[in-house]
């Protein structure tokens, strides 16, 4: 459990803004590209970032590539090749944060505070070799420290590092610039680690769908992983896992407002079971479902199907094998998987079609999930009746379920969704202003 | 004096193309921003390489940003910040290098030869901490060596480094690129440096004013030094200094065609003496002449001139001092200067007027530069003769005069400049087509 200075949002019971957290905090602030997209963008972080700083905060700031910059790159590399290296694919990509950080530093020197950029290799952001999908081994945050020392606020390349190995430059692969500073952050022990985007933090569902969805105070890290991993796009599922590892407390905050935004923290189990939250209802339409028709009833069939399909680096999701009709001796089995990768699912099967005896393979990209979350439910068995009551009460059809301790998801028609989406957000009452978190006991309420 | 395998140009008497050199030779080639600005261009340069590669040399290239990035980023600069601190600018404007290096080792790995592009730091490209105009200190090319041992082609980002003292990325100034590929040749030991760019190589004088200039297929470091100090821009001095200091043999061509260019090479003593060679008419057409009207007539007075121009970093090149007019214990003191400084210089001499005496200061910038050169001329004496005889016959009027052993310049009205030069080119018969090189000797021809 880390100390009080290090969950500020523990001490307020309000989320605190940058700045205000405590005096000489230590913060790592990350803007994303729509952030950073042209130069007036630019100077309006730098304001945000030298106030912060001369609110006596100890300041690094993460950046990504300017708005399209990484778009017209891959447009540049598509002219020249249709293949690229990904040695070269990286070496490309990652100057498009050496542009934007070396604004970014410009632009806080002229506000008179002293700034330094540097690359994800100076910053010491270790990586293995895996070109555009590189993991952190380690960070070594020596230039860091030593330009926060000298009193300048640190700018670092998201998005890239350098291969222990090879000393070869590598990218972190999408949402590659919120895993640099959870990384540094806590690599530097920082007091919190700020994720600006263009929303103001995380709700209890998409308010393009639920009108009444109400903003997250507050969330545990293993709420957000189900939340990152069931569609919300607000935080990537690996910067999550990276933060929940190391305990940094994250932020996710709106670059465009002064408004507290979502803290994603460690929440006593205590807390979580006496309270039995339920956090919000997530949805996914990136995923299809894929049918092996007619598999051999027999062991190791099912093993089988899902090792092809995962020795092609497809991330099976949700799974389901309906039992055999009686007397045939064969099965159907289905999972879901994101729709990107379709073709190659496929394909595998295909290849192992004979060999394992199925009959043939259907393909569904016409399927939506929704998933509810919430620490609470598990020590509540009401949380799962009054679900699919909702569901069924509003006439929505489930395909395919799967569940957590603290998640509950469903694949039902892409059409459905929407409706399936307010069904169960309002059934569990999420939307209600008064509450900080609706707080479901039992049956009822 | 090099073997003759690093003095290529040498052997056959024939200037060589790239690649038929001799079989497996190492070759260091260099191209500029307009060579790779865009998709196709890239393409191009990436076939040009692997066909040397096939033809069995090991092929290192360096590279400039493509055409206008450079600008397009020093434009973001300035809209981010009216003073950009240096060592950001050089973090920003490497940026440029880098896209096009990935881009131009895709190209070449498209058309199935392994290529590798390395940053200049990673390349060994240690330099001092000037950001902006930093030297370069040593070379280390292991990881380039290592690739070209592989088989690869390396691929080298131009114009910059990386600081000795502060590990900060450094660029090199005007001309860098051309620099950092010299600089690599010699630290490598390659056969050759060859400089593309968008002319055939070196003139007897700038074609556009001299429609029968004479291509030069070889020219010592001394004259291409004098060549490039008095305004032919095809190469840069700093690279030209580079090249003789490390007897790195230079050939500079089109990247538009296959033609030869023109060998930068030492040339032996012997061989310019016997055959006193003019080389050609450079001009300059940058420069601006400031006059000190009424300086007391008295020792140190003109040190004293020069030294507040050149505190002021201002470079000065020409200078004449008019004798004093007879009794009035006055003189006037004239030198020419960068027009670009021409602010600067007045701005210091402004401030130390009182304290020097001067009555005021003059400022002419329709002024051009003429400059003869040739090795021959210094055991040659009739060729100053000759030079004023037929400036005299065009009715040119001379300013100022200075004289290096290999190089006679003159200042003269901007508008007189084109006239002058086709007169002092025509005396010299520096275009008649049969020469190989106009042999001068002595009084007549």
């Amino acid at each position: 459990m880390p100390s009080a200075a290090r969950h500020p949002a523990e001490a307020g019971g309000q989320a605190s803004v940058l700045g205000n957290l405590s005096p000489m905090a230590l913060l790592v602030a990350k803007f994303g590209g729509s952030s950073v997209a042209d130069a007036d963008r630019i100077k309006r972080v730098a304001e945000r970032v030298v106030e912060s700083r001369r609110d006596g905060n100890d300041v690094v700031v993460v950046v990504s590539a300017m708005g399209d910059t990484t778009d017209e790159l891959l447009d540049l590399a598509e002219q020249v090749s249709p293949l690229p290296p990904a040695r070269e694919l990286d070496m490309l990509l990652t100057a498009g944060e050496r542009i934007s950080m070396a604004l970014l530093a410009m632009a806080i020197t002229t506000l008179g505070a002293e700034a330094r950029s540097f690359t994800g290799s100076q910053a010491g952001v270790i990586t293995d070799s895996a070109h555009g999908k590189a993991r952190i081994i380690d960070v070594t945050p020596g230039r860091i420290r030593a330009a926060l020392d000298e009193g300048a606020i640190a700018i670092v390349a998201g998005f890239q590092g350098v291969s222990q190995d090879t000393k070869d430059i590598t990218t972190l692969g999408r949402g590659g610039s919120d895993t640099t500073a959870v990384a540094l952050a806590a690599a530097l022990n920082a007091d919190a680690c700020e994720i600006y985007t263009d929303v103001d933090g995380v709700f209890s569902a998409d308010p393009r769908i639920v009108p009444d969805a109400r903003h997250i105070d507050r969330i545990s890290y293993e709420e957000m992983l189900e939340m990152a991993a069931c569609g919300a796009k607000v935080l990537m599922l690996r910067c999550v896992e990276y933060a929940r590892r190391y305990t940094v407390p994250v932020h996710v905050r709106s670059s465009f407002s002064s408004k507290p935004g979502t803290w994603v923290t460690e929440i006593p189990e205590a807390q979580l079971v006496e309270q039995a939250i339920i956090r919000g209802v997530a949805h996914d339409l990136s995923e299809a479902k894929v049918t092996v028709v007619g598999c051999p009833d027999k062991p190791g069939v099912a093993a089988a199907v899902f090792r092809a399909v995962a020795d092609a680096d497809v991330n099976l999701d949700m799974i389901v094998q309906v039992g055999s009709v009686a007397g045939s001796g064969r099965t159907d089995i289905s999972f879901t998987a994101p729709k990107a990768d379709g073709r190659t699912a496929l394909t595998a099967l295909a290849k192992v079609q004979a060999e394992i005896g199925f009959e043939r393979t259907l393909y569904d990209d016409h399927i939506g999930k929704l998933s509810l979350i919430g620490a609470g439910m598990k020590s509540h068995p009401g949380v799962s009746a009054r679900f699919f009551g909702s569901l069924a009460d509003a006439g929505i059809n489930v395909e395919i379920i799967s569940t957590s301790e603290i998640r509950i998801s469903v694949v039902v028609r892409d059409t459905d969704l929407p409706s399936a989406v307010r069904a169960v957000h309002g059934a569990f009452e999420l939307g209600d202003p008064d509450g900080g978190g609706v707080v479901y006991a039992g049956t009822g309420r």
